[in-house]
């Protein structure tokens, strides 16, 4: 009997041949990620161990992201606390305000290659999935376990994976894929399953696009999302890792394997409507719904090829009266990017606001929050009521292109 | 017996021939300026009065730079406030969140020409007095007024004459020989006064020069600051604005008039220390202060001109280890230059973060903000003890070739 990827990565790292899903092991972790909003509870929970020593530095990873720059004292002694810890802990691989989202340079900076265990104090490490890692968000005093021992337990999770055949329309992208797979399945509907996404349509995809696919498995409750390593993911690793891998992959005969068919000859672009990441319609059932605030960018939709699909669609044109844009590349190498392609000069010219590497408005807590009664339409990844800002407001959620589309009208309008 | 600048442009807007410092005279306003951190206070005090519409629609320009964009739902309902009130009034002159510092916006777009009276809700509304208006920052419930009659009661200030003559060095900026008299003056040492800004130096400053030093006059209890206009003012113009204007000038045998004699041969550049603009010492006797972040930028020195000296010292250098550096460009005019030379990714390239044209970590209210025991080193106009975050924070305040010759090398440096 054969194993899935999720199977096969947490058997190695737990010394293990064979695992099944259900057990619970005990696993080496290969890199310890945090960040600026989580990190210090990390912090304090590793110091009542009172375990002197991170078990070892290099395999952490610090990145300041959801606070950047600092927009309160809190977030400042935030900072303050993670680069005492950073300082003190000897730890190399630190990001501070400058570097960009956590889960976009993670893999820009190399540390993310199949096979490998990655936990971070933020639900959408599961994003790391898409280079074939198992990648999971875990709780700050988990992570303190992590800090001090290098291990955490897991229960091996069953695997369904979502074979996603056809051919996608000009106007369709992977997050428009993956927000009709969320509708279909539910919130709650792969709540602790490792949520592998395969089919000739993924293997099309960019590693960008599979991230956004990977990114979002959370949004069904999955444990982490995975895509079995290919060719494009050996090309993206080379010139940014030294690390060794190995490439596993699901097998067909594997027992917990749950297999459900996609095809999406038919989709057209997909909206998550408010209050629900699983309040999913196609985009024809949503025109014309007025917004206040559009927002390009988070680990999600935020990387190079989302600013070049909204800028192909803003070149020239202007965001419309009434309406704020904020353009927030996912890191500085996206914005470096963007810059020298001229797509951050389209978006000043359109008259949008394009901000440093952040969070951003995703998190309702930094910059770019909205007001009671606003509509936000955001390429992020959760609408929840209250998430990016007033709890009277309303967010939707969107690929990049309809979000350069609506820009320009005001309103959600399908990027046909 | 002659008038100053002041006393011409107030008797102007008061339909009178002849004021005499310290009459008090109702004075036709110009412009009437307000943002989005004062600007509620002025709307609900307006409201207060009950006059239904705004004097003068096409006279109120309303400016959103302090918390853009919104980082609180305090912030995003004084945002909310403002779009009512301006749509509710009719103001066209309304800059939302993406176009810049008020300061810098209102030359910009031809608002401020020669001869006009301009008030602002905000201290640094002095800068204005560099293209020749008479332009004062004012309280928020006198605005209401304002808004309601289009006047304003001023007593007729005297003027100090500051008579700059001698040649600066390479590494001498307006800013420094601005701080250099706030030195010398003090504080107090100009209450209630107009500054305004002679000889042979500032005829050879450039507009944004000018607004350096006009910017700061506030830092010495000016009542505004002002520079005869000359060519360079009508060239600054040309092509900004529609309106007619009136130059006027400071007549030698004005009564009121007291004229202070500086020579800037010898003048190096100038820091003031923590914690007040007046405890200034030239470089030399600060070198070597160890700096945790770096702000270029706001309404005194986030200009073209300050971005193109600090990406000269900063081309193919990094910031160094352990330091942060905000570079903030204070409108969109300038962020579209400053990325069309270059500039911007000289500052990304050597490890500086690039934000949005705002007022940044100026105000201590937004972002950018610094910690207990931290030290900034900042362009900005002050470093009152808790402006940029912890009171127990320092702040030095210096030119845009001493912040980036620091941010190199992390310690305040001087740029020579």
């Amino acid at each position: 009997m054969g194993m899935t990827m999720a199977e096969k990565i947490l058997a190695k790292a737990s010394d293990k041949s064979v695992v099944e899903a259900g057990e619970i092991v005990m696993a080496n972790i290969d890199v310890a990620m945090t960040h600026d909003l989580t990190g210090p509870l990390s912090v304090e929970s590793f110091e009542k161990i009172g375990v002197e020593d991170v078990w070892d530095p290099e395999k952490i990873v610090v990145v300041f992201d959801h606070q950047v720059p600092a927009d309160s004292l809190d977030a400042v002694g935030n900072h303050m606390i993670m680069r005492k810890f950073v300082e003190e802990q000897k730890i190399n691989n630190f990001y501070d305000v400058r570097e960009g989202v956590c889960h976009q340079v993670l893999p820009e900076k190399g540390h993310v290659v199949p096979g490998e265990v990655i936990v971070g104090t933020d639900s959408h490490t599961c994003t790391h999935g898409a280079l074939g890692a198992f990648s999971t968000g875990i709780g700050s005093t988990d992570m303190a376990m992590v800090f001090a021992t290098g291990k955490l337990w897991f229960k091996i999770p069953e695997t369904i994976k979502f074979d996603i055949t056809g051919k996608l329309k000009d106007n369709v992208f992977a997050k428009d894929v993956v927000l009709n797979i969320i509708g279909k399945v539910g919130a709650d509907g792969a709540t602790y399953k490792a949520c592998e996404f395969g089919g000739e349509v993924t293997s099309a995809m960019s590693i960008s696009d599979r991230m956004v696919m990977c990114n979002m498995a959370i949004e069904m409750g999955g444990k982490t999302g995975l895509v079995e390593p290919d060719q494009k993911t050996i090309n993206y690793l080379k010139g940014r890792t030294t690390k060794n891998y190995e490439i596993m992959k699901t097998d067909n005969d594997a027992e917990s394997l749950e297999t459900v068919h996609i095809n999406v000859d038919d989709l057209e672009p997909q909206i998550a409507c408010p209050h629900n990441v699983d309040n999913v319609k196609p985009v024809s059932e949503v025109e014309g719904t007025h917004i206040d605030q559009i927002f390009l960018g988070s680990c999600t939709n935020g990387r190079i090829s989302d600013l070049r699909t909204a800028a192909k669609i803003m070149k020239g044109k202007e965001v419309a009266r009434g309406v704020r844009m904020l353009v927030i590349p996912a890191s500085r190498e996206i914005y470096t990017k963007a810059l020298d392609e001229g797509l951050l000069r389209t978006f000043v010219d359109a008259g949008a606001l394009v901000c440093n590497p952040c969070c951003g408005p995703c998190l309702g807590g930094h910059v770019g929050l909205i007001g009671p009664g606003e509509v936000s339409l955001s390429t992020s990844n959760r609408n929840f009521k209250g998430r990016q800002g007033s709890p009277e407001a309303e967010v939707y959620l969107s690929s990049a292109a309809v979000a350069a589309a609506s820009a320009v009208t005001g309103k959600i309008t399908d990027p046909k």
